[in-house]
């Protein structure tokens, strides 16, 4: 793959085309390939089915996806119409919906005819924020890791599902601290984990070889090993996708089971996240809504052969097989789940870092949005 | 596929053939067929790559496997080289050295001429025993959960791996009082885990199915969710690989999470095994090898489409991929963790259930064997 090929930017507007490009995210780590969002309907697809993940990336689709919407009718009903639509596309994840509310309070107050070249600019100003917070996060992440490294002499670091820059439009929410550790010269290496059922965790793997930073990737099951064992990992970092004003924290499933183990091992367990995933309305965990995915993402019907093919006894040993799910067992498929504030060590966002229940002492104006 | 067409046992003699018949568990569960172990080599070969998996049949393996070894040579050489054989396949579940270590015990002191005849003799009182206790370990087991199927109207349980009849001669170890309670007639419902990498919670799907207990598959990364959830899950259940004299308990990599989640929720966590599962000469869980296997097992070269086919924009969007690792990547991939014994509600064995730290209430009579 030729790294040259990628944009600074995941999500870029196609000047004069009412459209915007995005990375499909399903083809990596395998293919590099760009794929342009014309209509509403193609960005509420591409939330949807995972096209584009992570959730600030989603809030910049989201807003993209407004102003494409009614770029050639933008009265009231277009405008509601395109935010019910995309709102409706996955739950958990809050910066689609801060977006979109964003988007809509920003908009509705225009005469119609002022909205589409407005709805553009604000998509645009929205973009052009993220990246400054996630370069903010990066600044505000290292400062907690550099006396680490500093006593430790290198950072080991654990991460789980994908929160570098393709989760975002640039530098990324819990790997913006990686990245900036390993341009500072700190010798840091990731432990990333596979993330099932999606394995959005080679998409980290994918992104940090990019960036030259040396990782590992193990299977899910064995996070709690790993942190078991003494001195092998000194923190545990993660994105989010939706903050409770407590401090209780929606993230990819599997998420809580790394904290716990964090927890039982005296391993700091850092959450990276923007303003936008701050939902003050949610008093607690409790009200996050948990989206419960399709259970064909648990179904792997053409597993590779593992193992050898040396025959075995009267020589019908085939090699081993990935097992896959038969089609007609239940699954039980949540995406996300909550890690309760108290096993966060620590929020790190775009002002700074703070205990997970001290979300207030940085945001003290928003304590009613 | 025929439900007839399966034996009564995982593991038979082959009436004069020096040879023992098992099932290919990495066919499972898309085909069932058997294999046929004939030679040293074959049993060695079968337990390393797993056709053979689960810590008691594993055991009762390695014993037949001595068997055949020894069938045309038993002097002490051949002894001893088959023992060390079998023994360097895997080094975490006991129960295989336990059975080596026994089957040397018993032949050592007879003459070679008579060993051979003996040897099967003592694999097969080994596999019967096996038998045995795991119908034992499912009696006691349904003792503990009668009284919380009493109190709920209903029994959710969660279990992780497979240790089922597949994992021993038959019964079961954790399955065998699932399979109790079902006959029993209690309302029982198995939360099985996916397992990655091995996937040997579809051998668990496989074997529920078969007997016709309802239950529901997950990926590892949503049990801490459903053990959150309030009243979603009754108890955890789970076999051992091998079980320290302290009650830390080694088993299929993924267990510890699954532990700290049962006890941040209250809910009772156990472990089913039989006595060649403990190991008195291990003072705590740090003395237990963890195998770590080849990182092939987390490269799925072949994932099937997931998601719709729907085009996007300019048309070049293909359905979602199972992402697969690249072959370059690095890998960790323990195979087992330890879970302390202190998460462990009570030990059930075929003498009884204990406290975790209890076991020589059981075994009085084998603090130093």
């Amino acid at each position: 793959m030729n790294v040259n090929q990628i944009p600074t930017r995941t999500l870029r507007p196609v000047p004069g085309a009412h459209a915007v490009e995005i990375i499909d995210q399903t083809a990596l780590p395998h293919d590099y390939r760009t794929l342009r969002l014309a209509t509403l309907d193609d960005a509420a697809h591409a939330i949807r089915v995972m096209l584009v993940r992570g959730a600030p990336v989603m809030g910049v689709t989201g807003a993209s996806g407004v102003a494409r919407a009614i770029s050639r009718n933008a009265d009231d009903t277009a405008l509601a119409s395109a935010v019910a639509t995309l709102a409706a596309t996955r739950p958990t994840a809050v910066n689609l919906h801060w977006a979109l509310t964003r988007m809509h309070a920003h908009l509705a107050p225009l005469r119609p005819s002022e909205r589409a070249d407005e709805a553009w600019r604000e998509a645009g100003r929205i973009a052009d924020e993220d990246v400054a917070q996630s370069q903010k996060i990066g600044e505000n992440g290292l400062a907690l890791l550099t006396p680490i490294a500093e006593r430790r002499g290198r950072l080991e670091l654990m991460t789980h599902c994908n929160a570098g820059w393709l989760a975002t439009v640039d530098h990324g929410t819990a790997l913006a601290p990686v990245y900036a550790a390993f341009d500072a010269g700190i010798d840091v290496h990731v432990w990333v984990s596979e993330t099932r059922p999606r394995n959005q965790g080679l998409l980290t793997a994918w992104e940090l070889r990019q960036h030259g930073v040396p990782h590992t990737v193990f299977a899910d099951n064995a996070a709690g090993l790993l942190l078991a064992r003494p001195g092998q990992i000194d923190a545990v970092i993660v994105g989010a996708d939706r903050i409770a004003a407590n401090g209780d924290t929606a993230n990819k499933v599997g998420t809580y089971l790394k904290a716990l183990a964090a927890r039982a091992a005296d391993v700091p367990f850092y959450v990276a996240a923007p303003r936008s995933t701050i939902d003050f309305c949610c008093a607690n965990g409790r009200d996050i809504p948990i989206e419960e995915r399709d259970g064909d993402e648990l179904r792997v019907l053409h597993g590779r052969a593992i193992g050898d093919d040396r025959e075995v006894g009267d020589g019908t040993a085939r090699p081993a097989r990935l097992r896959q799910l038969p089609a007609d067992e239940a699954v039980a498929n949540p995406a996300f789940d909550v890690t309760p504030a108290r096993f966060v060590s620590r929020i790190i966002t775009e002002r700074g870092a703070c205990a997970a229940d001290g979300l207030r002492t940085l945001y003290p104006d928003s304590c009613h949005d």
